[in-house]
């Protein structure tokens, strides 16, 4: 049983307070299916140009990541640069060139399509509908978005959402797609468009879990220093669905607090993704040192 | 055994989306005592004019608080004006008149230096020093300040909180007092300043405790409207002293369970005072609606 992950598989140009790095592996998928392969074993979908480095598809392979379904097509992978402010939390996007990115087609082998937990990336949500219908009955399905598709597409990406187990947001986003300013109330807003949960991240700040029934208030883990924060909340999904792919369990019998924990594995994926360039930390992260970080979220949240 | 309270009593103008207030009873003093008063006696030190209505010495007095070092001197009493914007989180100020507040000499009755607890709010670091040493031998004094005696009074306030048990502090105050933007770097570095504790206080994002050997994230609580977000900072300390003083245990036997708990009973109050304008809230709280909150925090933040 696998965890199916789509999404973009990009080299990234990235400046931070802490230093600068030209081109180095990124995407969406890429960050979504390394953090989620701590958990449970990962199949990605994705596209990368004729220059995709072999020993990035190694450190894929490494963490025995499925990459039977990452097309090589003739072109470039995509590229984006982005500059983060002096305190991180603005960044200012300098150049993306979508290139092969740009006719993504997501096609399924066969084998994906009849995996249990799909871990929908943020691409076109027609895209992310389309990958939801090629599998064949999936126990959990879940996706990201962003205010690009808000806006400009809004029908695609409601049909889209309609069929998510959950949809992961942060506030801001949740807060356009919901009209609502309010936190709760855009949440019951987006509960009401189809997802049964919806998880709104708030950087460093933590994240919230709604459920028709409850909700559950996350921190975030307060490290020394954030040393670049590209792709943390994509390790926060792969750390939530990949956690609770690692269950194994059918789509009802995830309780409630798998879900508070599914969130906390969220939050630990996210904070070690920032302690270093780009993917560099998963080089040598390891369960161990996940799990001690799981402990230490119990410690400094008890009362 | 009394908490001693000081700090501004005043009168304020307020606007927020849900409303408007020409003139209502504020200030930090009056916020702090109303919302300790649910868990110690309360004993404050302020200063009014004469159109300060008997009305609002008769809230205060209802709620058990001594109002005998509440000083009438000839003139107006402090008012200030302000207007939130839409979504609450920035506040512009309109009007301050300091009136009588601008002379203000914090003088203790007898019976107060007696008192084992003190919360000093946000007035100019010397007064603060100045009242710390009328009491004789406190067990737990506390201060509040701000961004304008960070700036300009600087050694004066570090003199000032030498001699204090905790910190309350906003993060942009945390990270102007410090000179580090990453907040653990900010808390570790007034810890050095003097203070046993640091709370930093995040508004909508919840409270940070940190002592030299731990740190405790709290969670502030998601409210389904923000009516009136005046003196919430103001009674988050409130119900972090007012909770640990009504344990009433010696300095040394505080424990790191005690110091959780005041500040999930700071977030509590603090969520209180944002559901109606002003102190209304304070009219009608009780405590057994603080308490059914206090066990709500338990349930969404437990995993």
């Amino acid at each position: 049983m696998s965890l199916v992950v789509v999404g973009s598989v990009a080299y990234d140009g990235v400046e931070t307070p802490h230093g600068k790095a030209e081109r180095i592996l990124g995407g969406a998928c890429t960050y979504i299916s390394l953090a989620a392969s701590y958990f449970t074993h990962v199949k990605i979908v994705g596209v990368v140009g004729e220059d995709f480095a072999q020993e990035d598809v190694g450190l894929l392979a490494s963490r025995n990541i499925d990459v039977s379904g990452l097309e090589r097509a003739p072109g470039k992978t995509f590229f984006w640069q982005g500059v983060y402010s002096a305190d991180m939390n603005d960044r200012t996007t300098l150049r993306t060139d979508l290139n092969v990115f740009a006719d993504f087609q997501p096609k399924l082998p066969e084998a994906f399509k009849e995996q249990p937990f799909l871990m929908l990336g943020n691409i076109q949500p027609d895209l992310q509908r389309d990958v939801r219908r090629q599998m064949r009955a999936p126990e959990l399905v879940g996706g990201d978005t962003m205010n690009y598709w808000i806006q400009d597409f809004r029908p695609q990406l409601l049909a889209a959402i309609r069929e998510w187990d959950f949809l992961l947001i942060n506030d801001g986003e949740a807060r356009m797609l919901s009209g609502e300013t309010n936190l709760k109330k855009a949440a019951r807003a987006i509960l009401a468009l189809g997802p049964r949960y919806v998880v709104i991240k708030r950087g460093e700040y933590g994240a919230l879990l709604f459920t028709p029934e409850e909700h559950f208030v996350a921190p975030a883990y307060l490290l020394d220093q954030v040393f670049d924060p590209t792709g943390a909340g994509d390790c926060f999904a792969g750390g939530f669905i990949g956690w609770l792919a690692g269950l194994g369990k059918p789509r009802a019998g995830v309780t409630s607090a798998d879900l508070r924990r599914a969130v906390i594995y969220g939050s630990v994926m996210g904070s070690f993704c920032c302690e270093n360039f780009g993917v560099d930390r998963f080089r040598t992260l390891t369960r161990a040192e996940i799990d001690a970080r799981f402990n230490e979220f119990q410690g400094f949240t008890r009362f």
